[in-house]
């Protein structure tokens, strides 16, 4: 049974189901910000994943990084699974900008997370349902 | 023609060529650092590799993530894929322990490298070939 961490549920808002992963949106009007997080039980690290899953990932993170960066015309996409404050797995496919308020460093750990305002979240997330 | 960039060069040791990926140690001794980087032409983010090879280096990140895990007792493994810096695609596998310096926070950014004793780094290379 797949449950998403409550730190991730109240993070985020959700966007899809895809074949493998649970998508949604870091609410941090800062970044452009897709979490993708595998929709089985008790999973930590990348290499707890099956052979056959892995491929199913990787394919996602590649579609949601490509869909993301023309969407929002990043100049960057950075990819991360920490997994070091939240252990259920989970990836960061995270839009960059050369003029954001962290480049060139990560955006973990970077400050506070900015809310979005609630009609700018809905206008992204009918955007990102349509796009990814 | 793959060519391995210059700044990469210079801060890493070699281990070894895998089927994809060039698997290299960095020189840090603060944390046990392997980046791995796909022997292919003018990549810069994992969307622009192929299906195949997508496939393929999730295989190998899964190969080394759970040898350096096990190899280095870690507590987690941390996996990223930025290039803020260095822009040839890249990534970063890197053994975390819960007392290590950066901990909980990432490595990226965290101070400055520590390089290794010559004699230190000499044995880690070798272990990693033969347990990779």
């Amino acid at each position: 049974m797949f449950e998403l961490h409550p730190q991730l549920q109240s993070d985020t808002a959700f966007i899809a189901d895809w074949a493998l992963s649970r998508v949604l949106l870091m609410d941090d009007a800062r970044f452009p910000w897709l979490i993708l997080v595998p929709r089985r039980e008790s999973l930590q690290e990348l290499h707890d994943l099956t052979g056959k899953d892995g491929e199913l990932l990787v394919k996602e993170v590649m579609r949601a990084s490509r869909s993301l960066k023309s969407l929002v015309r990043a100049d960057k996409i950075n990819v991360g699974a920490l997994g070091n404050l939240v252990p259920q797995l989970h990836v960061h496919v995270v839009a960059r900008k050369l003029d954001d308020v962290a480049w060139p460093h990560p955006i973990w750990g970077c400050g506070t997370p900015v809310p979005y305002e609630n009609s700018v979240r809905d206008v992204l997330i009918e955007g990102l349902r349509d796009k990814l």
